[in-house]
């Protein structure tokens, strides 16, 4: 992962373009990936949603796009002066007020800041997340790896293991962009809820299986989906997500596998390699899951997945056609009618042992 | 505050008394105070939101009762032996699946199994947290304060730093049951957002302040209050709450300190002496801040608050008049338009000095 220093450089290169077409005597302009719904691609290939080849252009010239495009500016210098070069963080709220400030750059509207800074995201393909401009959910983390913190500069240098935090640690800014300096770990298990986390915690799960535990507190952020990649791509550790036997557990796991459409134009939020172990529709009958009817909006939801290209094959498209015959959900705490440990001793170990042997 | 032995005991006891009554030939039956709204109070002495002198029986003699008291005393049993006792956890979800083990105590709905951990607290006085039911929401901590972990057992006896993660620790039951072992903090300050809570990491407030930083991330949390109330009670720290300028923000604030309705049964959520430092309505005008129109909902809730007891006094009162003067609401990060610490240094610092004065 690129480190800080990198990510001012390339906001410092947004501004050298500008310059030197201004030098040479030409309307600044700047070119980038369409995010339109035609070119957000899913690419079965690498099993990720991208952006296709389709361009458009952000220019000075054009009288309507002037302010947008000095607005965009000034959220770039903004970036890399004021947050990445201070080590410094803020909101998109944050931002939005701060332009009141200047009123040539006032935003009438939080939409239009946040647009610009998805484009932003899109010219230097990183989330924002990386210029340190912060979401509000929270995650955590718990298991044997020890890291380094870069940010802030008070913690610089300092190293930290995560099993020192029974509670589990936030992954907030801090720890996504740590770097990793030991680990005994063999996997990561990602797992929707807090309470299936902390059992995990509680029954030693990251000793048993030598895991690092990941709650990522439902749809999992965007800092939880870099650290995820992260931890599978400098560690080589192999990724399982483990969520509710519904349409909406089983897409928190497809955004960790495939990215998501709206996130399409950020290819560091996709981890391809990282495997759903369910728990699968399948497995609501095979484990007698006490279970719940789908609703209408679960029916309609399903739906919708039905459609989604990233559903169109394997085991995504069997377990939603499971879903669609036998009209039932089951949670993870499902698993508590046999006790509390039963979702770890019944389903987690057998079930990570099979999908290793590639049975799905 | 008790530790997980004298939980135990607690609940130890209710089963004692059960055997008692059995044993000497009547019919076994559990007292407790009323949770009905007319004997919700709030004690303007105190200034706590409590239970008032009435008072009901549930007793195994009464048909219709007789189930419910059964699956009473199997949760009461279930959170001492299974839970307390072996150092483990579970959510409300859990508990009502796990029930589907025994046909004779099976809830049909989890309504009642939730009602049913209301009324153990209600008889035990203390949060379902301690008993070791826990909630999925997320809240953090920062600051120079060493705690010693009492659980889980894995962690027992061992020691750590709130500085240690600068994207603050989890609020979980491990924090909120530690033995405070060393302090060098003279205040607390919460805050409802986790943009603004890590702006104060980052630009050492901690420091500058000598304080412990708590996000409490919108409503707090129970463990959070929780904390609160304990750090205020066994380190004698004053107590500072910050959040938006809006009917919301201010019964955040309002609930720290006094509790709510919900949890009138229960005293150790209510930290009496905390102090609400702002945004007040007032504050709007005063620094000039980007505002918005309070919406519908929002005058709606301002006129459910001015009927409330809790605001019938003091600054409660007051802020709620100019909130319905103005018209406005604003955020935190409005103070943003003045730079990014412009929160810390024009406002935070100075606003705790001048209530330290008693200047409301």
């Amino acid at each position: 992962m690129i480190g800080a220093e990198a990510v001012s450089e390339r906001l410092r290169r947004v501004g050298l373009r500008i310059c030197e077409q201004i030098e040479s005597g030409v309307f600044p302009r700047i070119e980038m990936p369409a995010r339109t719904v035609s070119n957000i691609i899913y690419d079965p290939e690498v099993g990720i949603v991208r952006l296709g080849d389709r361009r458009i252009t952000r220019s000075a010239k054009n009288v309507r796009q002037a302010k947008v495009f000095a607005q965009m500016l000034w959220v770039a210098a903004f970036a890399k002066n004021e947050l990445v070069d201070k080590g410094r963080s803020c909101s998109l709220r944050d931002l939005f007020y701060h332009s009141f400030n200047d009123p040539a750059i006032k935003f009438k509207e939080q939409d239009e800041s946040d647009r610009i800074v998805v484009e932003l995201e899109t010219i230097l393909k990183l989330p924002r997340e990386r210029f340190n401009i912060l979401p509000e959910e929270k995650s955590s983390i718990f298991g044997d790896l020890t890291i380094e913190y870069t940010t802030p500069k008070s913690h610089a240098g300092r190293r930290v293991n995560l099993t020192s935090d029974p509670d589990g640690k936030n992954i907030g800014l801090s720890i996504a962009t740590a770097k990793f300096i030991e680990t005994s770990a063999e996997m990561v298990i990602a797992v929707e809820k807090g309470a299936i986390f902390r059992r995990f915690v509680e029954e030693g799960v990251y000793k048993r299986l030598k895991a690092i535990l990941i709650d990522t507190g439902g749809q999992a952020p965007r800092f939880t989906r870099i650290l995820i990649r992260r931890l599978h791509e400098e560690l080589g550790l192999p990724v399982y997500i483990l969520t509710d036997a519904d349409p909406w557990g089983m897409h928190i796991a497809r955004v960790i596998v495939s990215g998501s459409a709206q996130a399409a134009h950020i290819p560091e939020l996709a981890t391809p390699d990282a495997v759903w172990i369910g728990i699968w529709a399948s497995d609501i009958k095979k484990y007698r899951l006490p279970s719940l009817p789908l609703t209408q909006v679960d029916k309609h939801r399903l739906e919708t997945l039905m459609r989604d290209p990233r559903y169109s094959t394997g085991i995504w498209r069997r377990e939603l056609e499971v879903f669609k015959k036998i009209k039932v959900k089951a949670e993870l705490e499902a698993f508590s009618k046999y006790g509390l440990t039963a979702i770890i001793d019944k389903y987690l170990i057998k079930k990570i042992r099979q999908v290793e042997k590639g049975l799905f």
